[in-house]
């Protein structure tokens, strides 16, 4: 059976990120996913680092994308993938953990056009560092 | 002073990439980096997988992000950031390792367009799994 | 002498639009342009559309750039240019005008991150047909 | 019945293309589109100008869509339409023709991934004036 509150579909999507080996080494939390949005978090460790010691370009990526993802996935039956994404930075990724926010703009039959922010957070703080956009499909 | 030969410029790219800890820690290797263009690969560990066991989507962007930034780099008398990237995904990240092809495609005095393609590459056998373009900026 | 208030720079706005011929073309309206957010007006004409009647694609990624690009203007003290743009299509451009709203994300000292948001009106209702970001470089 | 030889699709676009106002108003002609490849020609004509002379953003715009929405329509067998698209503009837009030419990447069953370069003709001699790539969606 499919799941039907958004309490049992936020259980069912962290069981598959437990299963997703990157995102638990990461430790992304999702902290909220439903009717079209999604929230997660990143607390900082060095590993995630460039060489100047901010947050990883990928990983601001990381955020942006995964953020799209389960907003999509939060309107989808199923399992979605993502098709595209992008990314635009706006300041260097310092803090002590990272915040992705996303969601929907328009659910269609065939795919969710989506899109997110990505903010560093110093001692509760939160600071733009990208914005981004993604098309996610559901299968 | 600054590196002059192509030779001294991929071993500072090398030099720079050690200090990042999150490129440490994926074991990516800079392969070629000169005249516009990088090649780089990502040997596949278990810790990079989705929950299907595929290499995760924001590995796949990294590749594009990393292969557009180094091309850049080739060009660039001093280090570069990137101001945007996209990724458009084709096929799932399925291989022993993967590749990252960067190349760009015009150098402005302040930004250089730069467009990639990432690879699975099983038993040496190459796969197209994405495209993208990145906006580089030399400091 | 540079324009100093928000009224002398709109009117600037419209003199260097009034000079682009494909803008004249449209009948485009520059409504808004102040403090890093720009609002402008297409009403529809039979030359627009698509074969099906609707806006043309182009035409709301026109209107995309352009709001980024005038957001980006009201923040600069001379002319700006667009770097890159993307648009993502949520619904047919079907209406009696059209209406592009542009705002600055991030004003850095080399580019302005801006975003877009395109709507259809017909009677006065807006619906969203479009998102769309945009890089904008002042010259 | 659906169009079978690549002769036969070439006059079918051509026929729909001549139902869409904006593009009869531009001019465009669609000089190949076959087996996920296709280039048009615009030639230039000033209304198409922004304010420096240049061939505007949003027409650089449509070459890259254009081309890659008919790459996608020579491998569908009915009508397409973009889902999203994105440019970098690489130089002013200069010349008496402009050509786009597109090419899908890989073709899904659900969607298209294509790419697009986009040129300035001057006396014959191509220079490149934009990159750019899309989602394409067979109906």
């Amino acid at each position: 059976m499919p799941p039907k509150t958004a309490e049992e579909k936020l259980a069912l999507f962290r069981e598959i990120d437990k299963r997703a080996a990157f995102t638990q080494w990461l430790g992304v939390e999702l902290n909220h996913c439903a009717d079209g949005r999604a929230e997660l978090a990143l607390p900082f460790r060095p590993e995630f680092a460039q060489h100047n010691g901010f947050l990883h370009g990928a990983l601001v990526g990381f955020l942006i994308d995964y953020a799209c993802a389960w907003a999509g996935g939060s309107m989808s039956a199923g399992p979605v993938v993502t098709s595209q994404f992008q990314v635009n930075f706006v300041a260097p990724g310092l803090g002590d953990r990272f915040i992705g926010i996303g969601e929907v703009v328009k659910a269609g039959k065939r795919q969710y056009v989506t899109r997110a922010e990505a903010f560093a957070e110093t001692e509760g703080e939160r600071k733009l560092i990208a914005i981004g956009s993604a098309t996610i499909v559901p299968l």
